[in-house]
């Protein structure tokens, strides 16, 4: 039984051999490029339908395909956050991270970006001084709310 | 001597008193409200003259205003990456990080999106089921390059 | 100017001292026991109306109250996993988690229970063989759904 | 020999290809959901009975049944505590352990809710907002006791 | 407000000055002397009596009884376990906790012993090769037991 | 070449087949129950009698009595100290550490109890409210020595 | 499929075999000799042509060309950042990095020596006391801009 | 209340200021110099004798004097382990750990080299090439003893 | 008594505002930019004359020339590490770490560079895409050899 | 291709069969003890010669040998240092660490005592009181020197 992240290392070299970038499959699958390589590499399930296009286009295995479909653990067992290009992202997030999180509560109160309501995209912008990376991402905000299933429209929120 | 950290707490708890947001801070530093708020909060110098314009604003005693100036150090004493508000942009580098860092390789070669040549905003979009952030990262793409001073226009980068 | 943790814990010491339990404290405030608890030590902002019924029940101090309000960096500076009495709920959490994990996943979908959008209750259940804590945990299931500002209605869930 | 936590793995890819919830094999066991999830994913043995009734459900192989019979040590070789299903409970834990510790020694006196004596329900909840997943954590209060094998009835607890 | 840590330094301090060994302070609070010791150096809540009753051993200030009768947190500011005395013990519990956890089991089943109703004591017995530390450890045995306040006397224990 | 500690768990496993108890085993082998589970676990070598006697109760293969008679590296690859059931006994240290060292040095002077010149025993104790596990922990004091190989008799002890 | 930190062991053992220096395998792909060792070893992605070259000098396996020509992940499976020769490095890092850090800042403002557009070389410097080896590191100075694909020319840099 | 360890940095200093070395202070208490200079810097008690010897020879504050007399907690507040002539120790341990361990079981059998009764002396060699640190740690064979106290003359040892 | 780090952290501050480079004070002490810059910022011990000189140029008080004096523990009570200016370097040796390694065991046989024999340049070089910082490590090589005070000349190294 | 700590692990237990102690195999190569122990598990190079030497006397298979002879990371992939055998060295240097690095600035300067130009011995003294295992270690003196290879002569120590 493969697990998420080997099928995806599998995965992905077979689609670097065949010369198909992420944004190939992503057309083929009808999905964004973002979610495709994140589901691709093991980090989501992927619905059956899709799994079978991706069988098709990478001339995957059942096993390969099986791991695909499954519910992830997001829970990588290599953690990857020293690699260079993944690093200046974490570093970012120390940098802003308290500004971003101050501006948050600013403009919308007490709460966070959701990272399960959200999707992001990855752009290229071209630049004189050399082309750019242009990420967005789009979550949905959450307020601290001291709901519950037994007191519907009663919740008094903690914010200010 | 007091620490840029600590004259950010202040300078923070100060700006909440006066019920200013950081957008009215930025307009008045004609700066973005993401690298104000990152500056204030000690992790950018801040010019002589925007420092001036936030004593003015803030009432800031002097050795404030002089931490505000002096270079940072952008290490954190305090690691708050674990404040859920926080937490969740560290979860998305951790879930999509691969996929990201795959996705530059793709469309840029080998190399790494710059958090030094970098600016990020946030803002605030309505939606039917509940109001979204969304911040976009701007930072230059950088390849990897085996280039030295001694050796102008003769550098052969090493990617594909 | 004090932190919220330790104002936290001078409000604590004047409750004990003054013989108020946390329950008669959330009925001053009108407010659910553990939401009054962790408030008041620090992992929520509180309301002024509130902050000030707490000012009067406790006799605090400007600056206590100044910090009760603050919006908090829920990252404690001192780590009590350890305590034995929270450390039980770690354990909970390692020994149960990749079953409720599954279970949720089996019922909802792929996605999470809001730590956000949450309350929780904590009751003394009567029992032959000795009295026994039951604690209600009740949260928002989040799916994992790759939705965006600009493309309202049309999000394509990644769920099976 | 394979381990607890390998035959977990199959036994749940098993029960996924046959369609087969948590529940159902909870109710062919007459056990409740979150202890048959727990216990077939390796955090309890399982009773040689219903590991019989485990393998006629699953078809399991013989060198699983063994796995699930052995008694467990439950320390996971894969810490998953920072997959968001999972983390959000240590999160909670983070957030409100402080205020919980402190109502169960209001309540109860100095001591802990046994994570040993202790049931976990998880049930979804209509909500109009969306549904919620709702669980009860039941575990007996345990005073610290300074009790003794050769001194009974005579112990002083430690508590005020 | 001076922490039960620092309050009992201060106290072990005054103990010594004063040539009192811990036997001496439990026989004068008619208290076991390991449960003495702990509770003085910030471990235990003292009971009143027992607090007055140090007082006047050790001439303690009111700031220092208000934190000896204080609730604690068992979660030491300063990890001491590489002390070498105290390591010691956490060096045993490595070498030899897979065996008594496994005699446990196989003596009483699946559970453990209890950390909470535990007692220890701690004697110095005399052997022609040097004289020896001899401590008991005493605590109830703990069946793992999935019960519920709801459901008195039908649980089904997870044991063998 | 076989691991002491997979040697272990095959002997285990071997050992709950047959229905044999540690103190069987112990007492085929002539030996304390606590040394007897230790060494076969892999944290002693074992005397190539005693290991033949093993060999002949669980029926071993030779790679596995080889590993039992190897001299061990007491450094577990696996940490099993969350382990709930060897958890109990690291917490214990946390809580009750400071006070033990504490009393050693008050009765023994400055020193330790020794993990080496060191016995265990563990027993079932009944006990009307629930039955006791009882571990007696038997190790000779040892005093801070200045002692050297070339100075016989003149050391001068640290201690007071 | 082999991993790339597998595939530069394997090669590694192949060169020293053969009695090739990784200056003679530099001169062969005409690459200089930093880059050749550390791309061999997986730090770089190998263009086509070299590694083509690197199979003919040292007879390599296809799966191992396969792995010097994929993008690595720069995030060592194992850490020898404690291996002596390494841990010098690191050392020179922690004892000088604060002062390289003001000097950069003195003399170029606030901001970075690249690791992406950056080259090394070592060589070796005869000394009467014992030969040395003399490292450059040269990369490019980026200092820290607030640049965005929208806002062409226009940047303000965040330094004094 | 000044802790053993920032009494040790004044007497440090003091006695630089007045130029004594390590071996001038170990003379006037007619101490070896390893151990003069570990109990001043606060790891051993120090005896009230040799501490008024000290008080007289580098003109020391009462406190400092109580600090030096107390029972130490060997547990370092700040971990030194990493200054690079303290580092050079821990590698030494690193490299040749494992042999020296083999060696030790080899020709003493199973056990250990006592940390506790250790006295260790450091001495300046001449050598033509530079002169050299020379250390000798002179501990005591502990061989692992299953012994106790009720059990006199009776243990049989674990070793082969 | 000022900590040696704190001590650099004031005379940065001051050296900032009296508007002097390290090279200016490099100069005035006839010593290197980066010697000089590391052992103001604590790193080093600085000679009375060159610590007068400072005295002089930075106007420094007693307790400063004090701490500049004396003798460093180099291990930084806060680890800088991930400051980005500082993790460059760090990243530089993760990367190119394990060549720079084996080049050097190709080039000089098995032993290190030297941390202690090692002087830092750092350059300022122009270049057309962007100025460069250029840094020369320059260390002694020094061999792994097996010797002793009382073997001259018979050392006979581990190398090839 | 098997690594230098497997082949160790095997050559050791190939030479506890056939009864030989490490003086043994010492004397057979002409090497000190302690170098042929840390050489044969893998943390030296070991010359042609003398692995041929142990071929001979292990009857070692050639990737055995060819294990032995190639240049070691000296990074061990398990971590040892809790082995209570290993564990009293790091012990002894987290006790005396800071009074040996005393005492060697006092003796000799600032600087280190080398691991890389040093000798270990360990030999077996009688003691009427139970045996000791005297190790010596004998380092050479690393003065902290800036010398470069351009500068020949001229290096201005930074000692005082």
């Amino acid at each position: 039984m493969i697990s998420k992240e080997d099928a995806g290392y599998i995965l992905d070299e077979r689609r670097c051999k065949l010369g198909l970038s992420w944004r190939d499959l992503a057309r083929r699958l009808d999905r964004p490029p973002v979610w495709t390589a994140a589901a691709a590499l093991g980090m989501h399930p992927i619905p059956e339908g899709e799994a079978e296009e991706l069988r098709g286009a990478l001339n995957l295995e059942d096993e390969i395909v099986d791991a695909l479909v499954r519910q992830p653990t997001r829970s990588p067992s290599r953690d990857l956050s020293d690699d260079p290009t993944i690093y200046r992202f974490h570093e970012l997030v120390q940098v802003y991270g308290p500004a971003l999180k101050s501006l948050i509560h600013d403009e919308f109160g007490d709460g966070i970006m959701s990272a399960i309501n959200c999707s992001i995209t990855l752009e290229r912008a071209a630049h004189p001084d050399g082309d750019r990376v242009v990420m967005t991402i789009d979550g949905k905000f959450l307020p601290y709310a001291w709901a519950s299933s037994g007191e519907v429209g009663q919740e008094k929120t903690a914010a200010r």
